[in-house]
């Protein structure tokens, strides 16, 4: 089959991830399979298990596992807790709230606090809730910081302070999937136990690596862990790693890419992916504005970086519009899932990115909110233009 | 060195050719060279050598060299032509001019006609000044298709009629290096003895091919040609062709994109390529005339679909603003050349291209039109929004 | 970092997997990722569930995880036992106990027969011991079909007549890791319940995908099972698949690697596959014996398709002879695994793979062994050349 | 259609060029075209122009054309000399006789010297011949360094010296088309005026770029040629290239090529990349000496490192036993051209090649030798691996 069947010139990948993975990325990874035992693997190893802890902005071991990001929830989980643990966590959208499924069919208990879509975790909550739990019956704190599902970023750093407050000794479990190398995040200066992560979003791979950077509580949490577990097991991985090795056949040809994007992100240099992240959201949300849409998240400190969720106006389906736009300009947009779903698009605006690709971005939208008669004023992608413009390198130096 | 050290994101290749190479080609390219004297070449030989008719809408020989563009002009002339011989060319810009000096270089006379730039050729001065050569020493008229460097089409079909209507023998050879694969163009339909063409524009290759499409009349010439030649001369190619073989050796990874872009435009449909180019360019148009900017082509009818060149107002050095364009937007435009150096600015939208893409293309035009300071009005990118909009498949259907 | 940092020329990646990953696989992997919620996935998905069913020869559904090989064996146990559940493993090598050491991590419970690294499992005493079984504590029998430490295959389907003979109810686990697509393997004729494998052997492609097949008993028997698991639960892959999705993200790039490798495999048919393998493997084994070495596998029935283990003589390191391979001859080579370690090499001769590719590993062999002075007969190379030379189709047909 | 078709495993690309193109080289060409008057291919342009040199051994200007080898010939000659004009060349093979044909197409008088296929050209003809041109009628000398259809190199500095010697000012034009890269020559310190090479032999990349290294002399005598030239035209390419440009568009993804070639050339070290060569020449002179074979050069001071030409017994055609080793073992072997067709096939050793790929070659001719019952003793593979293995780096140093 013909995997480029889509029509003439790029088609824009502006889900929140996977992101638009750069002809650098995809040449690194196109190289013949090496042998995983052998000194050049090693080599290659030593230098991604080192680069991607920069990324991390970590001194602690990140743990990188041939699995999609699924996976590394599931790695947090099984390596620090036990059957029948308790965990906190917050619901800020459907990616949390799998996080939460997931925990109970693998046995541990959870509580779920929040439940507004709107809004990021509240430390204040969280604190209240740990310090009431005197007897240490919570054993994790569980919070996703950048929600993919609804573009709400929780500080992660207020959730460490709170549980700090309390002088709680529950580990702080953090997915960062749309978030890491796309949104400032910080897992030793925050406070982090376990960071989970995956390939295909800040990091501008294909889908098929997962992370989990660990703390030294989070390790010694490890040896008292009674989950059965194999292939997630954080133990054999460390062991493994610390020579440059991996405990059963590593996803190779993703690790090829993985040094390439770090590269990338480490020659850019973090501060300026963020900001380039941060600028881009602000256009996309004069957009938004423009068009007199509603933004998804309420709380203007909790705006996303790397994605935003739009609320379609009553009575018109996200859906309907999505095809319209995919139909008509060969971009696919990110849906409204489950409690949103047909209710919330999203555009992400996060990898490998810059401001020509944004501004066809937001032309597809406005163009696919005519085609698709939903109501809204003329006059976004303008907005955004002159936003872009404005913040241009060449206006700030001019 | 590191081939791909541009910012984050794709870099928006947006002069007139070479054109965005679509991933399809580049994969098809990166394969490993074969025996050009194997039978896996001769198979691919005769594929290509077929396709590419398709393309010059011709039933006739295509010659393909492996050479850039420039090559195919200085073909077209020795094969024809003797030393001391008259041609009648246009001149229609640029590269109409290099094409003219070209002939003075290999010993060719020529006669320059025309000379405004705004302009294209006219087949009525043409059919005046044929009628007035009843000696017949004019050999040839060449005539520059799409005028690469000004954005005005020639209308072929009326110089064929203007040298018919003169009952002159003159042949007529045309270039299309610009409009082949973009812009509606016969070679058969049209009575053209040879065209001229290129790889790296319409039909979205990397430079190093050009081709000789050929008449009956135009072979028949070749016959009594006296200039010198070697690389250059038909009669080998079309001997060794006609079996599907190269008299030496062919550009085999070019040849391997070539097939896959004659695949692609088939698929797609000339009708349907030439329509997308058709309205990429008229939305350009609205662009640049909301932004009260001048379009260099003066005659409406003779508006390109592959390029759009744009006046920059007195005192304003296009250079300058392509600079701008360059370093803060991350998009190559193309220069004045010659004649109206730093006075034009040329937007190429052929290709492998699309809607957003073009978007894209001209907020960047907007922007930086802004942080160069030359005058304009905003409004450009909201008027080509409206027209894409109002053109879209859905819209039309709807 | 260069990722192709080796000496000049290919390198020979001879170990028994990952194998030489071919250029088509590269090329069609090589494509940046789409959205795994479009349509063009959705094509995509429903093409490699159907073709991956022809390669398993199997009707019944083909469970493919975004991770690499070890993750199939878990998703096998994991998903048809329970706690305290005991299951029959036959120790073939090195890889049927790391399998054994993952049920036992998984808290299943696991009787070892065999042992012997030369010999395939035995049918007989299989049988035997379920028969003893009158209770039927055993839930599972697990085989190794080619077990990769060794070079020696087990006869799967008499260990599925074994199973019946014995009118027992265990299911019957099945790794074939490294035989599928190179060893004929029947899924549905032999009555195989879960079939394991990974995309790094005969599939030809880099790490990163495994497979569940599965058997309709197998399903039933995944109803009631007890063992946590989220990321490996069928149950929602299943569900998801039946309409072309995943329940979460896949791994897409490998599956356009996937799409392409069924199509290679399926267009060569096979039995041709099959064949190729079984030749190259008796050439192989022709010049370990003129070397006067030994075979590891001690059963000529149960000689492997896919690699062949090689016995060092006495007070030979095979790791010192490896690394000679590797530094002079820019080959790698399988080193011996635990029990064997230092005892053994294993030459791969799986996957993408030709006569000529294989007239160089082994000569890189014959040379290493003079290098390394390990002491053997010359005419290795020569026996193999004369067996692959009567063997070529010009030889049948001749 | 399908450019891959061959069957399982990789082709065996062992003509003498196009060479197995590297998969290095393949990925970097496999970016985006970009601008050709930007700053990145500036970089890019003044890259490759300096490192070529290092290749030629120059201290002196390299020019490209974005064209195949025989361009290059037509360059050398067009831009040196007049009509009219003798030229001496000595008859080493078949390319000499085409690059003589080229001569006299192009209004050159030749007058052709030598004529056995078998031996060098004979510097001391050569100064007699010199000498006897007392008028200096004589040109320019052209002399075929490693003449590509027999394996025969000739000895360039003794035919410069021949020159000097003579006291005669002719030019000394070279041809290295299968020697640049990967026979030594060194166009500085042997005084060549004008040295041709293409891109598809020790260069490793495929066809499509050409090269004349010159001399100051050459340079000289180009500003009183009075040839008719255009696209050749040394005079535009040495005033563009001193900044890094190109007066028509350049083959901008060979460039690409070229860059990355002339790295890994470079970082071997030249010295390295000869001797290479010249083991593999002296392997395979082996196999074809135990084979009982002839080669067809007869001086073995002349031997290639390059390419092996092997005469085939009496009453065998070299073009069927060529067929008999494409169709059983996948390999393509360079045919007979002209005098010596279906008498002689050729082995191309060069580019990027190794030990391991030199004995699947070998052993693919010895298997067809004995498939198309091509009288021949057993051994020749035998013979080139005992070189091999005792001329390994791991027996020099043992």
């Amino acid at each position: 089959m013909r995997l480029n069947s889509h029509p003439a010139g790029r088609h824009f990948l502006q889900i929140p991830g996977p992101t638009n993975v750069p002809d650098r990325i995809l040449r690194a990874m196109d190289y013949p399979t090496i042998d995983h035992r052998g000194p050049e693997f090693n080599a290659l190893a030593k230098k991604v298990l080192r680069s991607a802890r920069q990324i991390f902005q970590t001194k602690q071991p990140v743990i990188i596992f041939p699995a999609s990001g699924t996976g590394a929830w599931e790695a947090a989980l099984v390596n620090t807790l036990s059957p029948g643990d308790l965990v906190l966590m917050w619901e800020t959208g459907h990616f949390a709230s799998l996080w939460k499924k997931m925990a109970e069919k693998l046995g541990i208990k959870s509580e779920f606090m929040g439940g507004d879509w709107r809004k990021p975790a509240d430390p204040e909550a969280i604190e209240k809730r740990l310090k009431e739990d005197t007897g240490h019956a919570i054993k994790a704190v569980c919070i996703v910081h950048n929600e993919t599902s609804t573009g709400v970023v929780s500080d992660i750093s207020a959730v460490r302070q709170a549980i700090d407050s309390a002088k709680h000794p529950a580990l702080l479990l953090v997915d960062t999937i749309s978030s890491l190398g796309s949104v400032d995040y910080r897992h030793d200066a925050w406070g982090v136990d376990v960071t989970v992560a995956g390939s295909q979003k800040g990091l501008m791979l294909p889908p098929g690596l997962s992370f989990n950077a660990v703390s030294e509580k989070a390790i010694e949490a490890s040896k008292s862990s009674k989950m059965v577990k194999a292939f997630w097991n954080w133990d054999e991985m460390l062991t493994a790693n610390a020579n440059g090795w991996f405990p059963y056949t590593p996803a190779t040809n993703l690790l090829y890419g993985l040094s390439e994007a770090c590269d990338m992100l480490l020659e850019e240099g973090l501060d300026a992916v963020f900001a380039r992240h941060t600028r881009h959201a602000e256009a996309t949300r004069a957009a938004v504005t423009a068009w007199g849409l509603e933004i998804l998240c309420s709380d203007p400190k909790a705006y996303s970086g790397s994605l935003t969720a739009i609320v379609m106006p009553e009575g018109h389906d996200a859906d309907a519009f999505r095809k319209v736009a995919l139909e008509n300009f060969n971009m696919s947009l990110g849906q409204g899932l489950t409690k949103v779903a047909g209710k919330v698009f999203r555009i992400g605006h996060l990898g490998d990115f810059n401001d020509l690709m944004l501004m066809g971005t937001l032309s597809g939208v406005e163009m696919a909110l005519g085609l698709a008669r939903v109501p809204h004023k003329a006059g976004g992608v303008q907005a955004a233009l002159t936003y872009l413009r404005d913040t241009a390198p060449g206006a700030r130096n001019g």
